[in-house]
């Protein structure tokens, strides 16, 4: 694969694993758009969060080269596999670190916890903008064919300006079919958590063990400016993402608690 | 242990395993303020961010008890061991949740990735006040005795009034000796990045390897009211964090670009 001067760069990577469907789809709207470079996992890396690969080291092997695409596996996190990306495979910053689909949605704060969207945090961190998609299914059958005209949508409106710096976008898309989804809304992450549902079960030797389960709680389902509320009513949610984490709002209350 | 009713329970937890020496000192001083379930790997979990483990069962093991505390070790993540005392282990929510004290700083963008801030952050989602401190050293022989007076003060400060929904505190301390230390500065996080430095190895058979490595990059170290300014210049920062992730600010430019 060449890259011509000039020609947009997409890096590209997900947290389900190569073979997932969500990035295959991912793979082909990209390549309308540029040469794509795509770093994934052999297998999954779901709930992995910003997490980094520091006691191990990092295995990365090229599988696949065309015109269109170079195709590696690397055996770390999403957010190594963009690192090392950026900072081994490709010769130049891509234009866009684009990550997904998920298979499951990543609304909410889920964002913490995600995979896909540390991979769009990280390559914000690097000052290129970065887009998260997820297709609110986990069904291993999900049909992510609806997912292209959105990506279409978004990517176009990338590609007249880049996103500022420190800001990434969450993009979930309603699993129903296209006639149904009404559209794209922009909106704030929904305020809610995860209720653990431990299982709590004994192993053949008699030992306590214990499966993570759980079910999110919205605490806000009647407010209509979030993600949770765009996704249950056929929207696709696109929510500006800061890495920045301060409470900003709340600083100078602190200041006075603290008495500094 | 009982905990009596009206006594403070507080859930205390790490990244750097059970043995490290700043979680010694901070269960030691967290017993100054009420009755303590501390749960924390063996080995250290450093960097892995607000990862959950949901491939593996997770197991526990209670590994000591007294009248002023009790200690579990947990096979997951930070994040996990949080979510499994306040769903398994306590019976009700705790006071508090406490983390670190991590040997390194957690300042700028490594609450991304810290496991340290990731536990305090997992205990504010559900509802608690919750604090991450980290001393600034990696050494294996920080002393750690400088961090109480500044964890005491704090702690005092919560316990006359909890922090606001979604947001926790993310305390860095300078490694340096007690009298030099300046006070308390509250500021917001950094702008910055870490850039990788991966070192490339062979293996005895021949093949290629890589080391994560990685320096910050201070995009702002003029700014004065920086958790990395207040770090280098000998103040304990307090940086609130906020659970909401969303660039509030960049929502309506974000609706005129997307036409939505």
């Amino acid at each position: 694969m060449v890259i011509e001067k000039g020609e947009r760069l997409i890096l590209l990577t997900n947290d389900d694993g190569l073979y997932a469907a969500g990035l295959k789809t991912l793979l082909e709207v990209m390549e309308e758009f540029g040469k794509v470079v795509l770093v994934s996992t052999m297998e999954s890396q779901s709930g992995m969060s910003q997490a980094l690969t520091v006691k191990t080291p990092l295995r990365v092997k090229l599988l696949e080269e065309n015109e269109k695409h170079r195709i590696y596996t690397c055996n770390g996190t999403p957010t190594d596999s963009i690192k090392i990306a950026v900072n081994q495979l490709l010769d130049r910053h891509p234009d866009w670190v684009v990550s997904g689909i998920n298979h499951g949605a990543n609304a909410s704060v889920s964002v913490l916890y995600s995979g896909t969207m540390a991979a769009a945090i990280e390559g914000c961190l690097y000052g290129i903008s970065s887009v998260g998609f997820s297709l609110n299914s986990f069904s291993s059958t999900a049909d992510f064919s609806v997912c292209r005209t959105y990506i279409r949508l978004i990517m176009e409106k990338m590609a007249l300006e880049p996103l500022p710096q420190g800001v990434c976008l969450n993009v979930n898309i309603p699993a129903v079919e296209k006639k149904d989804i009404k559209g794209i809304k922009v909106c704030r992450q929904s305020k809610g958590n995860w209720k653990e549902e431990f299982e709590k079960r004994k192993d053949p030797m008699g030992k306590t063990y214990y499966w993570l389960t759980g079910s999110f709680q919205n605490h806000e389902p009647e407010a209509k400016d979030t993600d949770e509320w765009a996704l249950a009513n056929n929207y696709v949610s696109v929510v500006p993402v800061s890495v920045d984490m301060t409470a900003h709002w709340f600083i100078d209350k602190l200041k006075e608690k603290l008495g500094k």
